[in-house]
């Protein structure tokens, strides 16, 4: 029936699993809260091949109805639920990595779940399961680790329920764990989500085949509940504008799909095709134990708790959104972003332009933003030039700045800066005075870029980028954390001018503007002379109807400005671009380019 | 229980219904989708005096779970469910206006439904209670209308499956009603919509105790299959920010409720409890039938369908929707605009600005707006002056504009258009121009407008007014659907400058475009001789850094722009509004202000 709906649901998991291997721990494993089990089963799958240094292990964590299949092994296994981020020479590449996928403590894709025996009454645990946590199925990730005589992880990658994993690692193992990348996750869930989940389990646990849990012998199982829950979770995981695209066309014929369920419109059909299809493949009991496990799952809600927490791992971070995930916002993404900035951490974000809602992270449509991103940050931290992307190319096509590519700027802000000084770029572009700054020998170096192609041409060249819109004000990066903040040739783009100039100078120790100087005498003479809006070569060869330039000052108006705000202004650089050279005399005629050295 | 949870649920109905009046129509009632009732009950509320005209009825049509007590009847009284906006002196004032309030078909709070006795078995329905609509339950109404001397509703109001309602009566009984508001509702349910109501059926359907939908002399009924179904359904009516300000402070302290559903997080006890007193009160059968009536319900999904069936009749609209709402999404609101503007009806469009969801329609927080919007429109349609608020007051605090009030190019303006005209003002703030056209004996008049207040304004003073943002399209009106199409000090203020353009002059045979000439003495003076980014007074009185404008033209530039795209100019007028004087020689240098005529 596959064929029927093309659906995230074949690639979340399923199936038997003839590639898993089991490791069995016979020591009791004490649980988060409280209680213990007498002995845990892991069962997982690896891809590739461990090195000699142990140093290439990847470590990939599921979400809710996934498992440890995540790639076919070979062209002729079963597809696995991520076989297209998975794979020889794909994000993860397993020619490279060691990969691990093991299934997450109580599911029942063969690790210790509900389903499994109690060695205390010899039957299935069922709701006698104890309540568990995502500290619990790391802690048995960690002990497989152990087994595998891994000492420190590459990177550990999860979206969902994966990226609380993730987030997991960093918080109890952040010494094993050289990179984190947490992908359409958050800190804990929203009330909306965790309503669904609630609701969900209340269908499993009223369904009245559920006999406390006890069903495994019966002949009735709570499928319909479950059926339900998983209805719930399908209409989450999809955005409205996914849901449009598929099922409007067709809302009144329904698909002919073998279901006891309403099947009056299209996406009913779809909904219980995929719920009678999930009860066969999937424990109402796991499911319980691990929706709960994520309800549970709470990294911190303040910055300050969240950056204790997470932010105590050594790591270097990869965060990505989908613009339409609603059930795992970006806005939640952005807030382990800002915790990581609190602690100081190396980070890269993206919200990805996406339809396909939560569902994206599993989802082809935009892999060659998210795998790309994948990809790039693995070699950064595997310290390797990205695969099959020389250096010259890195900013190639995608390096894309709505201003003008001709530069000569930053050679003068380079100079300006103090060396080993550490920098925020605002406004990055593809990177270019960050290599540059690179290439001079600075080592903490971070870009803030609203572009996504160019954020991504920043994690190409191996550079810490984060994804926002300036005018939705900075992202809150800690008091005086930079040395150096700069802003080039953005301000004229910028709506929001004392906030943004505002939150620089807050970041950073000495800010550096560059700005074109709108009384250059080429555009006054255009104005007096001519009656015309002016128009110049570079940033300013824009109509008036069209131009991305949307504040006109001058050289005297930046430093009036300056002056009733107290700031200070330590050096200016006004200059001739068109001549190549300094100004010197009378500035705000002649120079067509400023740069500015202030501070509070 | 009510104090535990503040809660729409409390004011969307239940409880008896005293005050309820009975009619009776024992005529068959043939069903859109085929068969017929062998006769109707419908149970009613009224509210205030028929007048001796029978011109100043009020229909108000309920919401799924709503009811005919719209409101309470006396201080002693039960509340009503929309006590906020119905009573003496309020918004739908029972002072002013005879308000009915009619329970649905198929519903189980006094109209013939499921629960009521099938004559033909002599005991209830049940699920043989046959497929019904929205239409059915209109012409229920209509019948009661019938009933009670009624030709013509002064309006139908409704929100959510009650906007429903509003629609099919423009769309079945046009003649029958002379204005129309319709508030967070939809052409047809979101394919998003329609999943959550697909679920909680089938929750409903295999719940083990809905026997075959006779369950009515059983002692067990599907309870758990009806409370599961409002569980998301009350997810649904909530927005993600409200159900964080409701539950996040109190994310692990579950009120303590009397529910069996799970109630270990705050959100868990809400549920439960609004899932439990749900199924006192409401029947599974009605829940079914009402919630199937809403997803069949489709006034058109084009533009071109939905233009035919709603714009058949003859009403004054008012469309209101809410930001938060994702039920019932405001672009499915826009799209009801869009289709009446195709129609050419009379409309005027508010999105308001909100955190409560769906339930926004239901709430005070709100009601300052949408009640004002819905009393001036109702004040407007029974041609009064809007009570309470002198005409001089109308535009008054609220009418606030971001440009300059001192606006001497409106006189000028209203002279350039030819008498008896039809005009469109882009960017028309609080109505001013429109109320001076008006004044002049124009009658088709119409504003667009970004800001709420100013939104609100207009309609105080009877003005439509399409509640949009300039930058994000203009609506969607007809080609040449005015004569005269008028963008008045608003060019500088919009980014995409040929867009607006372009859609103007398909609107309008002939478009007026008054803008600050950049290229006036005094301006350029300033940047040539002071090297300063020009301020000058009115329009103009900002700094570089703070201003509304981000567009900056001259005279020349304008028609260089109009002379580049093939544009015709009809008439220039340049002013100098300080000296207040019409400007003919060297206008490029002289006016600071210019009005052009110009047409395709």
């Amino acid at each position: 029936m596959t064929e029927i709906f093309s659906s995230s649901d074949d690639i979340r998991g399923g199936g038997e699993l003839p590639h898993a291997q089991y490791a069995t721990f016979s020591d009791p494993l004490k649980l988060e809260l409280g209680g213990e089990l007498p002995g845990v089963t892991v069962a997982y799958e690896t891809y590739g091949e461990l090195n000699a240094t142990k140093s290439n292990a990847v470590l990939i964590c599921h979400a809710l109805s996934g498992d440890s299949h995540v790639a076919a092994h070979d062209p002729s296994d079963t597809p696995g639920w991520w076989d297209i981020a998975v794979g020889p020479g794909k994000a993860i590449d397993t020619d490279r990595y060691f990969v691990i996928c093991p299934n997450v403590l109580g599911g029942c894709r063969g690790a210790t779940g509900p389903g499994s025996m109690n060695p205390a009454t010899g039957r299935p645990w069922g709701a006698d399961f104890p309540t568990i946590t995502i500290a619990d199925m790391v802690e048995c990730q960690r002990m497989l680790i152990d087994r595998l005589g891994i000492d420190k992880l590459l990177c550990v990658v999860g979206g969902s329920m994966g990226g609380h994993q993730v987030l997991t690692w960093a918080r109890r193992h952040g010494n094993r764990v050289k990179a984190c990348a947490a992908i359409a996750t958050s800190p804990r869930l929203t009330s909306q989500a965790m309503a669904f989940d609630i609701v969900g389990r209340n269908a499993i646990l009223h369904d009245h085949c559920f006999h406390g849990g006890q069903y495994y012998g019966e002949e009735c199982k709570p499928t319909i509940g479950l059926a339900i829950a998983r209805m719930i979770g399908h209409i989450t995981y999809l955005s409205r504008e996914a849901m449009r695209d598929k099922f409007e066309a067709t809302r009144y014929q329904p698909r002919d799909v073998a279901t006891e369920f309403e099947k009056r419109f299209s996406v009913g059909s779809y909904l219980g095709y995929q719920g009678a299809k999930f009860v066969e493949r999937f424990d109402a009991n796991s499911y319980m134990t691990l929706s709960m496990a994520m309800d549970l799952f709470d990294a911190g809600d303040s910055k300050e708790e969240l950056a204790a927490s997470i932010g105590r791992a050594e790591a270097r971070w990869l965060v990505m959104s989908f613009s339409s995930d609603w059930l795992f916002p970006p806005d939640q993404s952005r807030q382990i972003v800002e915790a990581l900035l609190a602690a100081r951490r190396a980070v890269t974000y993206c919200q990805i332009a996406s339809h396909c809602g939560h569902d994206a992270f599993l989802l082809p449509n935009e892999i060659d933003t998210y795998g790309e991103l994948l990809r790039a940050f693995l070699a950064n931290v595997n310290g390797a030039a990205v695969p099959g992307v020389p250096e010259a190319e890195a900013g190639g096509p995608s390096a894309i700045s709505i201003f003008h590519p001709d530069r000569t700027d930053y050679d003068r802000i380079a100079e300006l800066i103090p060396a080993g000084a550490s920098v925020l770029d605002l406004g990055c572009g593809a990177g270019q005075l960050l290599t540059l700054l690179r290439e001079r020998g600075h080592e903490k170096l971070m870009g803030v870029e609203l572009d996504e192609r160019s954020v991504l041409a920043c994690a190409r060249r191996g550079l810490d980028v984060i994804h926002a819109d300036l005018n939705a004000g900075l992202p809150q990066f800690g008091e005086g954390q930079f040395d150096c903040v700069i802003l080039s040739q953005t301000l004229q783009a910028v709506l929001d001018v004392p906030g943004v100039l505002e939150s620089m100078l807050r970041v950073g120790g000495r800010c550096i503007v560059s700005f074109p100087n709108f009384a250059y005498r080429t555009l006054r003479r255009m104005l007096a002379e001519e009656g015309r809006a002016p128009e110049a070569p570079g940033i300013l060869s824009h109509h008036w109807y069209d131009t991305p330039n949307v504040r006109f000052l001058s050289i005297k108006d930046f430093e009036q400005f300056c002056q009733e705000r107290g700031y200070r202004v330590h050096r200016r650089v006004c200059l001739d671009t068109e001549a190549g050279e300094e100004v010197h005399e009378e500035p705000n005629l002649n120079a067509d380019l400023a740069i500015y050295v202030i501070s509070r």
